[in-house]
C-alpha cells in the first residue's frame, strides 16, 4: 500500500520536479507532515477506510493513526462515515473518509468537436460532468468562452460547502513539461500558451494545469481505472488522431519534455498518406476514424449519425465493406501495438477512446496479428482491454493533478482553513 | 549525489525485484549498513575521492565519513590514495578510492563470430580484456567450453590478491528476469538456460547473472559513458541485428519481464524483407549491416575485411553505390529513430554497435530526416552520438550487474573477509 502510495506521489510529477517533490515527502525530517500526506493519499485512492485499515494498510500505529485522523477531521479534511461493515473480531473500527468537499477539482477537456467539464473532490468523488458539442475547429477564444462559462456554472452547482481549488485541462495536443501548448492538429490550434489564457479568463484563486490528454487518461486509468496495479502499461486514446500514454517501472512515462507516448506519429507505412502532423504514414492515417470509415464507404453519413456506431451496426450487421476495413485497420493496429510491445513490454494495453468501442470487433484480428508480427507477442503475457472509465478517463486524471497538487501541499488546506476561520 | 547513487541502485534492478532492494537499503532501519553503501557506491561510481569530496557529496558528518571510511579501509575495501591533489584552504584531505582488487567481476560477451572476456574491480578498474573470434553459428557447447578457457584465463592472470567474485554475462539475445535467453536469432540459438549451463561449466564459487547485450551496453553508458547523468535516454546497438536499450525517469526501462527496448523488430516497413525474427519488415532488415553491405554492393568482400571498414572506405572514396546505400540506411536510421524520439521523448541518443562508426556518414541525412519525419523531430533537443564506451560498454555493463550486487550486499564482503581471514 505504502507502495501504491509512493507511485501516486511520484506518477504525476514530471521528470524535472519529481526529486525536488518526493525529497519534501520523505518524511526524513518532517513525519507528521509525510504522515498526513500518507493517510490523505491513501484514504483518497482507497475511498472510506476503517481506522484497522489504515493501521494495516500504512504501517502506522493505532494511536498515530487516531491522531492523524483526529488532526484531518478537526480541519474538515476527513469525516467520520459510520462502523466498519464487516466487522471483524473484537470492537468495531470507525470508518473514516475523505470530505470531497474540501477540496473540488474542476476538470476541463478539450477535444475536436467538443468541450467537457466535470467536479471531482477529493477521494475522487464525482459532482458533476457536462459535455458540450463545439463547432469544429472552433478558435482558441471561442473555445475558452466556452469553458468560462462550463467552469462558472459547475461552481454553482457545487454544495454551499464546497472548495473548488483548480482547474485540470485536458488537451488534444502535445503539452510540455511547462504546459505550453505546442501544437494541437486535430484542433487546428498551434503553439498556445492556454494555461496563461485560461488563468485570465477563469474565477481568480483557481489554479490552472495543462496537461495532454492521453496521459492524463492514463493517470485515471492508472488510479482508478484499468491500470490500477499495473507496473508496465500502455494506453491507446483512438480518434481523429491516436494518442497514447505508458507507465514505466510504476511512473508515468513523461520523458524529457514532457511529450512522451506520442504514438499516433510513429511511422508504419513510409510515403504513406499524409498526417495531421506533416508527416506521412504515421499510425493515426491508418487507424484514425476518418481512415476507417473512408474505408468502409462510411463517409457520407446523416446529420446526427455517430460514425462509430454506424460502424459498430455495419460489422455487426454483416456489412463487407465495414469487415473489410476493420480486419484492415486491426492489422494496423497490431503493428502499432507490436512495435509498442517490443519497446515498452506492458502487461496491459488499454484500448480506449471512441475507438475503443470497436475493440470486440477488432480483438481477433489484433491479437492474431501480434501474436505474428511483434517479436515479443508469442514470449509474453500482455492483455488488450477497453478502459474501465470509458471516455471520462481524461477527465478524471485532469482532476487528479490538481488534487495531487493539494494532498502533497497540505498547508495549503491549512491555509485556506484558516483564511476561511 | 544521492540521486545519483539511488538511480544507481535503481537502474540495476529488474522491477520485480526493486522494491525489496530499494527498501533494503533505505536505510530506514539500518542506517549505517545504508551509510556503508551509499560510500561505496560514490566511490565506485566516481573514483577516488577526498574525504572533504565525500563529505559534501554524501551530505554526512566528517567524522562519520571518517568512521566510514575506517570500516571500508579496515575490511581491505576501500585504501587510501595520498592527500587531495587540489588542496582547498586549510588542511588537506585525505584521498580514499576502493580497492578494486577486493571484488573482481568477470564479463562475457557472446555475440555473433566473436566471444570477449574482462575482468573489472571496484571503481571499474579494468585488469583485462580479451576478444576471440568464434565459428559463425557456434553451437552452445563450443561456445560454452571457449568461455570456461577465457574465463580460467582472466582468473590466473589477475593480480594474486584479487578476488573474482561473479560472472557477468551479456547475450545478443532475448534475455528475460529470470535469466533465461528465449531466443538468440543472429546467434542461431532458442531457448538456453544459459545461467545454469554456466554456472556448471565455471569455476564454483562464482555467480553468474546473463542479461542482453544491448541492456548491458545502455548500463554501462549510463554509469560510465554518453548517457551518465542522463534521465531520459536511448542506446542503439547496430550489427547484424539491432538491439537497443533506454533510460526513462533515471531508470532503465526493463518492460515487465525484463524485455523492454527490442527496437529493431519494430515493423517499419510492411510486407518488408524477412528477418530472423519470423516477421517482415523489421528496423534491422533495412538498416542492419547485411542490408547495407547487400545495397552497396559490397557483397564479395576478400576474407579478413573488415565490412564496417569497407563500407566507410568506400564513403571516404566517394563511391557512388556506397553513397546511395548509406542515404537510405540513414533515411530508414531515421524512420525508427524518429518513432522512438515520438514515444520516449529521450534527450540523447547513443548510436553505437558497429553501425556506430558509420555515423559520420550518416548523421546529415538522419539529422535532416529526423527533423522532417518526426513529429517532435523540430520540437525537442536531441543529440546523436557515439558511445563514450565504444564497443567495450556492453562488457562495462555486465561487470556492473555483477559489482552493483556486490556493493549492496556489503555482507557478502564481511562473509568473504571472515572466511578467509
Amino acid at each position: 500500500m505504502a507502495i501504491e502510495v509512493q507511485a501516486y506521489r511520484t506518477l504525476l510529477a514530471p521528470p524535472a520536479r519529481a526529486t525536488e517533490r518526493e525529497s519534501a515527502v520523505t518524511g526524513a525530517t518532517i513525519p507528521r507532515r509525510a504522515n498526513l500526506i500518507s493517510t490523505m493519499a491513501h484514504l483518497h485512492l482507497r475511498g472510506a477506510q476503517s481506522r484497522s485499515e489504515l493501521v494495516a494498510g500504512l504501517n502506522l500505529s493505532r494511536s498515530g493513526i487516531g491522531s492523524l485522523i483526529g488532526e484531518l477531521i478537526d480541519r474538515g479534511i476527513a469525516e467520520d462515515a459510520g462502523v466498519d461493515r464487516q466487522p471483524s473480531p473484537g470492537r468495531p473500527s470507525l470508518v473514516v473518509r475523505l470530505n470531497a468537499r474540501r477540496a473540488v477539482a474542476i476538470a476541463v477537456e478539450i477535444g475536436p468537436g467538443e468541450v467537457a467539464v466535470a467536479s471531482v473532490g477529493l477521494g475522487g468523488v464525482l459532482f458533476d460532468l457536462v459535455r458540450q458539442p463545439m463547432p469544429d475547429r472552433a478558435a482558441v477564444p471561442e473555445v475558452v468562452e466556452a469553458i468560462r462559462l462550463l467552469v462558472e456554472d459547475q461552481i454553482d452547482r457545487l454544495p454551499p460547502d464546497a472548495t473548488p481549488v483548480g482547474v485540470g485541462v485536458a488537451v488534444a495536443g502535445l503539452v510540455n513539461n511547462d504546459g505550453l501548448l505546442l501544437h494541437a492538429p486535430n484542433l487546428g490550434w498551434g503553439h498556445t500558451d492556454l494555461r496563461s489564457v485560461l488563468r485570465t479568463a477563469l474565477p481568480s484563486g483557481l489554479t490552472v494545469t495543462v496537461g495532454n490528454e492521453s496521459t492524463l487518461a492514463t493517470i485515471g486509468e492508472y488510479l482508478r481505472g484499468s491500470l490500477r496495479g499495473v507496473d508496465n502499461g500502455l494506453l491507446i486514446s483512438g480518434n481523429a488522431g491516436v494518442g497514447g500514454g505508458a507507465v514505466v517501472n510504476g511512473r508515468l512515462l513523461w520523458g524529457a519534455n514532457g511529450l512522451a507516448a506520442e504514438v499516433g506519429h510513429m511511422k508504419v507505412q513510409p510515403g504513406g498518406a499524409a498526417c495531421g502532423c506533416g508527416g506521412k504514414g504515421c499510425w493515426e492515417t491508418v487507424i484514425g476514424l476518418p481512415a476507417i470509415l473512408r474505408a468502409s464507404g462510411l463517409t457520407d453519413l446523416p446529420d446526427g449519425t455517430d460514425p462509430i456506431e454506424a460502424l459498430a451496426d455495419g460489422a455487426a450487421a454483416g456489412n463487407a465493406e465495414v469487415l473489410a476495413a476493420l480486419d484492415d485497420a486491426g492489422r494496423w493496429v497490431a503493428t502499432g501495438l507490436g512495435n509498442l510491445l517490443n519497446v515498452l513490454n506492458p502487461t496491459r494495453i488499454v484500448f480506449g477512446g471512441r475507438l475503443g468501442r470497436l475493440l470486440p470487433h477488432l480483438r481477433t484480428t489484433v491479437e492474431e496479428e501480434m501474436g505474428r508480427q511483434a517479436l515479443l507477442g508469442p514470449l509474453v503475457e500482455c492483455d488488450i482491454v477497453e478502459p474501465h472509465l470509458g471516455k471520462d478517463a481524461t477527465l478524471i486524471g485532469a482532476s487528479e493533478q490538481v488534487l495531487w497538487h493539494v494532498l502533497t501541499h497540505p498547508e495549503d488546506l491549512l491555509v485556506d482553513d484558516a483564511a476561511s476561520a
